[in-house]
């Protein structure tokens, strides 16, 4: 499993005002907090005010960097901000999103090509509104953005498809049909990464993190092999290390074994 | 999820010194609380000694009889402790169990055609030595079991087959060759119950409930609509309610949204 620690986005309060705050030494501390428990890339987000977007990212790659040795996920919408973030990594990063929205891989898939970055591509389309109704909405979307970026020289290990989950509170099929979604992608584009946030499942739910935890299990179980999340999260983690092990991939049960007698996550 | 409440049972050592000790309010605690937590049936097993347990047996379903509604769950492999505690149920009860073993057939079928009983049926055959090695041969026992159960017309849905879960710890297939074997009963019985013991899976690794509580999930998404359980087990019971929400089985998210807001499990 490949793990995007999320924290660091600045469309969260905390994050927004450490920002405006100038707060480095919080920004160092949940960068090596997701560090330590195991995240591969760090989401960078600076939120979405224009007029500071881009100075605002610099300034996060630059602490992140610092004080870890992980690649970032330059997360944004603005090609500026992101032609501008490339300039200040240290390591390939990854690109966090593209969709079906023809501006939107116009503007990025030139970039992403030349770099060689993994992307997140997201299982809509910006340009017509609201999200996908259906599993057949998202894998049309996710067929046109693979013939975009076939198109482009983008290999399709560089993709990670995020089919993007619905609340099973709202609707009671979400979790059947992102089910459905994740292996169908697995089965149409082997080669591809399948990731995303998992935390809306719960929306609305109490304990919310039981919901998250086994939408997780049956998510790798699907086909799913990486998330957006957060790393600190011990239940998350938890049920991770489980699931993998008990699909056959912890050779010896080695690692849950060894992250068992550590807690699951350094506090 | 059809629930077994597996704590009534005298090879246990708390249970069989309460045997011993003819300690009724222990045995009537372990039924009412299994019961609160919401077990379908209890299972009841006097022990192994040949000279006390048909005695037992109706000690115990005299007591659990008293002080709850549920039906019980013979479990015995004495034809005659079996014909005896027959005489001492309220309402049908299950029975633990067959196997391929044609001697156990022979003396079972008979009695459970007759009285119409759900029976809990093992991949294996006692009569050869040791588990069965492989998915292959724990069908080929179950297929021996269906030929002998519907000849004595005993219809399909009758039957709680058990594929007899191994530890992922002694062979790190295990689990993902207990899915196999769930999927392919699931396919070639459809009327059938999969049920089954899952405790074993997490045998000789840490924080055990984690591991079972992980494959809870991943054996309800492979087909299996039974477990032989403790009931009392929190967090064994709060996957089993958010596996079933997640997948599609609670309209509305009602049973777990209601069972959330009493912390799942009666105290």
């Amino acid at each position: 499993m490949i793990i995007i620690g999320e924290k660091i986005n600045g469309t969260r309060k905390v994050i927004n005002e450490a920002i405006l705050a100038k707060d480095q030494g919080y920004i160092e501390r949940i960068a090596v907090e997701q560090a330590e428990a195991g995240a591969d890339y760090l989401d960078v987000n600076a939120g979405t005010n224009p007029d500071r977007e881009t100075d605002d990212m610099i300034w996060l790659l630059e602490i992140v960097q610092r004080v870890t040795e992980l690649p970032v996920c330059i997360d944004s919408s603005s090609t500026q901000t992101l032609k501008a973030a490339l300039e200040h990594v240290k390591k390939l990063p990854m690109v966090n999103s593209i969709n079906a929205d023809p501006h939107r891989l116009e503007n990025f898939l030139p970039i992403i090509s030349e770099k060689g970055c993994p992307v997140i591509a997201l299982a809509l389309d910006e340009s017509k509104s609201g999200m996908p109704k259906s599993t057949d909405e998202r894998l049309e979307n996710i067929s046109r953005i693979f013939g975009a970026t076939r198109a482009a020289g983008i290999s399709d290990d560089q993709l990670y498809v995020d089919p993007l989950i619905m609340s099973v509170s709202i609707d009671n099929t979400a979790c059947v049909e992102a089910l459905a979604c994740i292996q169908a992608i697995r089965q149409q584009y082997p080669q591809a990464h399948i990731t995303g946030g998992l935390s809306n499942i719960s929306f609305g739910l109490p304990k919310r993190e039981l919901v998250n935890r086994t939408f997780l299990t049956l998510a790798i179980s699907a086909g799913m092999d990486s998330a957006i999340c957060d790393p600190v999260n011990t239940a998350f983690i938890e049920s991770l290390k489980a699931t993998n092990m008990l699909l056959g991939r912890d050779r010896f049960c080695r690692a849950y074994t060894v992250a068992a007698k550590g807690g699951f996550v350094k506090k």
